[in-house]
């Protein structure tokens, strides 16, 4: 177990290397449009749900792993978008992720979704803490957490400099 | 216990007075429309699901009661759906809901989904298996199956002749 | 037209009355829970918006009136949550809605999302610029905006101080 | 113009080939799940329209395409879903779509919704009527109408006997 220091330390580090993160392409459904043509404003947040998801998934485990094996759930405490442009039916988005911090009882990750000219849809944030199935408080498993901090693997999630 | 004969007799009472009805009364969201400037084909499965929902509380019981109490599960086999006309944003739809058949495994309920003018936007049925926490089959404990044989209490749910 | 000075000043007085406010109350679906038995936190912006729509509703106009007759639509630039209590299914949630300032190219509102014992699930901001049909920013009309800074019409949004 | 007859002729072929399908995968979304631990029903619905979506592509056009320069819309008469098995958060899914009939006016669609051990989770059926820009029926563009009867370019959709 790090010392309360220690886990500073790692997430100055964290926030060194931020230019390490996840990336998860999706196509906007037709069912995530409304009748102004372009994709719904709630839909982001299940975009950036799908890149969380996945962040985790490159690190190694899986929220269901967590959930299952480990009665952690990772409940949401606040949540972010700006929308920077619209989205549309059909078009194919990248959601970026990164893991903002991660201490042990609060997580933060951050957000891009772009298009594939690059255009910048959104960008957000979303806060986490951590409860047990009884919905209290917990912490985050240490070998999680550090997961979490470490680089991406190698030849799954591209770490590049913007 | 009723005899399977009961059972059927019960049922048949059922179809007679198959003119009993509950109706629950939802405005169209703008989340749920599309591009096309109507209601995405998948909210009437919701709807459907609202007027479900609301038949059982009229009947005097709630399916959070069912899961918690009882550990009953109302998992769907089939569903089907006729739409006639679109429903649009902000309309005030009306889901009319019948018992269709109230087996001791098997639940069957119809659905209208009516406009304020009367128009049928659609109409469709569902049929439901009991499952427990397990997922396995298992029966719908009988007063809960009587509950939803028996006419709609008096001044909730207008029974009338269409 | 008020100059940007009168609008400054109405501006100010919304401010001043921000115990004006609009409640619509709504009950959490089957279809909005998740796996971990709590609704899922993207439905928190759908219920924001429907605060909205009846807050205009309230104001003697709607949306879709903005949409047709004006070719005006709202678009979201931002939105905020802060989820402090998860919503349960069958739950009854007033959703409270405040003009928080309305400019004619910018509006912002801001929401509680209420339990019926008064516990607060969440609470939340949204920003929005004004676009003609072509997307391109447009002001609000004036009528429009003013009736947005009006209090709400005795009898249907009750004014309160909380 | 085929005839009438031409039309039928066609349609038999294209019943004669119904091992002609389009595949396409999914991951199961959170946002999906619902209290039951499993998808919600009227998901199925809209992986189904992922399929037709998939379809189209595959037969060298789009929605959007058909939307927007054919100003043809392709509204949802019927929909019909068996539930065989729960489909479960992260689950790799494969929706596989068949065009069931191809008429002028009137499409016919199947799918089945499959695990990747084969496990059949949904099956269906959708109907659709071709209609303008003013919600009126018309006939899809011929062209449009023999790409899908055409069986799928080669390399991209696996034609194969099950």
């Amino acid at each position: 177990m790090p010392t309360e220091q220690q886990a500073d330390e790692q997430i100055a580090r964290t926030d060194e290397r931020a230019d390490a993160y996840v990336d998860l392409t999706l196509r906007v459904r037709y069912a995530e449009t409304d009748q102004m043509g372009v994709a719904y404003y709630a839909n982001h947040l299940v975009w950036f749900e799908l890149g969380r998801t996945e962040l985790f998934r490159q690190r190694g485990y899986t929220y269901q792993e967590l959930e299952e094996k480990e009665g952690c759930y990772i409940m949401v405490a606040e949540a972010h978008c700006r929308y920077h442009a619209p989205a549309r039916y059909d078009q194919l988005l990248t959601v970026r992720t990164r893991v903002k911090s991660a201490r042990s009882r609060l997580l933060c990750f951050s957000y891009e979704l772009l298009a594939e000219d690059g255009t910048r849809i959104a960008s957000g944030e979303t806060l986490h803490v951590i409860t047990g199935r009884d919905g209290k408080p917990r912490s985050l498993p240490e070998r999680y957490r550090q997961a979490l901090l470490a680089p991406p693997t190698a030849g799954l999630a591209p770490t590049t400099t913007e």
